[in-house]
């Protein structure tokens, strides 16, 4: 199919064609094939007037929280309410070993075979930036076939809670109602880029939650004083983060959560900061891949292949400055780049 | 002067020669001539045999904590313990305004005239990553020259501390005996980094100044517990960061401090921890500027000048996918590239 045969399957297809134009178009923009890539540069191009109107919800937490059955339950909850949602995945684990501790579809045995539902696991391997950037674009997909929630998923490990928080408009924190996890949350950062922390399985013991709830509540303040999100425009009011307490397995909460993320989404359209993340985060991301292709190249290069061995080789023992090194390799790399027109 | 007259200064110069001799190196390596940077390269090649077998100490806390005074106090008690003390400072807000918070040498009136001291500011301006690079080099002038010990200071706010503590052996924090200061470290990911953490005017409040040691110590035990500095070797006695109380104004444990970091770094000698420390920090140091050098390399060339600010506007406004806009810049940067080799 052709780009413009794939957009007008997102568009317009019935049931069954929009879900073979999704996979189809997922797939053009994940392959790695140069000929492919110019296709799927058409396509991003040509699906972008129909993309950017869903809310882009990210959501994570530590393995054991409860998030299949958490999203599962909001899922089931904005469908009834007439949304239609898509789930994407990032999972940390795919990007080091090409397997998958989140990508079980299964997960989610009712959400899963919904027809209002769409659900992707996480690109199967490659960098966090690599992976980071085909979830982007599957969300675009997701987006011009219809879906207006899109959820992104990760597991609270490592810099992909940064990298999920960087493509979405909410960045939703799950905890557990015991202590010690938030001092975790604060030392990863994740704290601080939490737009709402979520406390579920509150049903297991409701006082210790609510004791978490109050923790969490202070250190968000603390936390807040100094820049960060909460730095404020003037005469705007801004979003200060929240806690809020819920039962995903018993389906408690799920409409106090939602009714928190709709205020959130009023306050930061009223306040400019929703129009303003996203320009943002496409900077970001452009810049993002601009230093990972730069990186790339560079390491592509014949001459930096040979040098580089050797020169690191040097500077680990000490026999060779670092910034000399690097001037060498950048040198060489010039240089060829140069002298590859002459040829 | 020859990078080799240089050298001679620094290895061999009397008293007063060899302060020229650092002034005069510091300042070849710090000059963004282009000329300049070959001399310097021969300078830092020659120079680095007699290089590393200083102890590299950082120090870092907010201001007001009282950073001046204590190393003025520890210099002193240093240099009366036969040592040579040379202090660098990396001040974040040289990096943005060319001003500076920290520069003034007057702070340490004792220290800065004493004739087995080396004081000298922070680099006057530049990014954060090119003041780095110049502090580094700097600290491998005053390790060719003798100092034995290079302490470099920072202030503490934003990324100026990660940079100090790359370039380090130890990363010690100074914090204020009043709670909530703590977490403003853990939020910034900075008492992570820290192998030492310092409780100084502990005489204004011996209580405040305990009941913080216990809070911090109880903190770095929970930060410690997944991963990070902690992880262990095998067979091995790894370090567990500590907390002490001190007070410089009253000269009163720069004894037990300098006892700490004397267990520190003899227990990190013995596990291999100390080597394997510069070992990546070298490796580090190198791929920041590779990566700086290729993004400057980009950002300066003619074609991407002239298509950056259009497309910028394009991704911003959602008119261009991020993604597509990469790609086509790092093809006009490499078309770019190779051309030129035909002119």
């Amino acid at each position: 199919m052709t780009p413009e045969q794939l957009l007008d399957g997102l568009l317009r297809g019935n049931a069954a064609a929009q879900r073979r134009a999704m996979a189809k178009a997922i797939t053009l923009l994940e392959s790695t094939r140069t000929d492919h890539r110019a296709l799927a540069d058409d396509l991003l191009t040509a699906m972008l007037p129909h993309t950017g109107k869903s809310f882009r919800l990210g959501i994570s937490g530590v393995p054991g929280v409860g998030k299949s059955t958490f999203i599962e339950a909001l899922g089931l909850y904005l469908i009834a309410q007439g949304h239609r949602v898509a789930v994407l995945t990032i999972d940390p684990s795919s990007t080091v070993s090409g397997g998958s501790i989140l990508g079980d579809k299964t997960r989610m045995e009712f959400l899963s075979v919904h027809d209002q539902a769409y659900i992707r696991p996480s690109p199967s391997s490659g960098t966090l930036g690599g992976v980071a950037e085909k979830t982007r674009e599957s969300m675009l997909v997701c987006e011009a076939a219809g879906y207006d929630v899109v959820i992104v998923e990760t597991v609270g490990v490592g810099q992909s809670e940064t990298a999920v928080a960087n493509m979405t408009d909410m960045f939703v924190l799950l905890q557990l109602p015991n202590a010690g996890d938030d001092l975790q949350a604060i030392k990863k950062g994740v704290m601080e880029i939490a737009d709402l922390v979520v406390i579920n399985k509150a049903d297991i013991d409701a006082t210790a939650a609510t004791r978490a709830q109050l923790q969490i509540t202070s250190a968000l303040q603390l936390l807040g004083m100094h820049g960060g999100a909460g730095h404020a425009h003037r005469n705007t009011e801004v979003w200060h983060p929240k806690v809020v307490q819920l039962s995903a397995l018993l389906n408690q909460g799920v409409d106090a959560f939602w009714a928190a993320v709709c205020e959130f989404k009023a306050l930061q359209t009223q306040n400019g900061r929703f129009a303003e993340r996203r320009q943002h985060q496409a900077l970001s991301w452009m810049w993002e891949r601009i230093d990972a292709g730069l990186k790339q190249n560079f390491r592509a290069q014949p001459r930096v292949q040979t040098l580089l061995p050797q020169l690191s080789q040097q500077v680990a023992t000490g026999q060779l400055a670092a910034s000399t090194a690097a001037r060498q390799l950048l040198g060489a790399y010039e240089t060829k780049s140069q002298s590859a027109g002459l040829i």
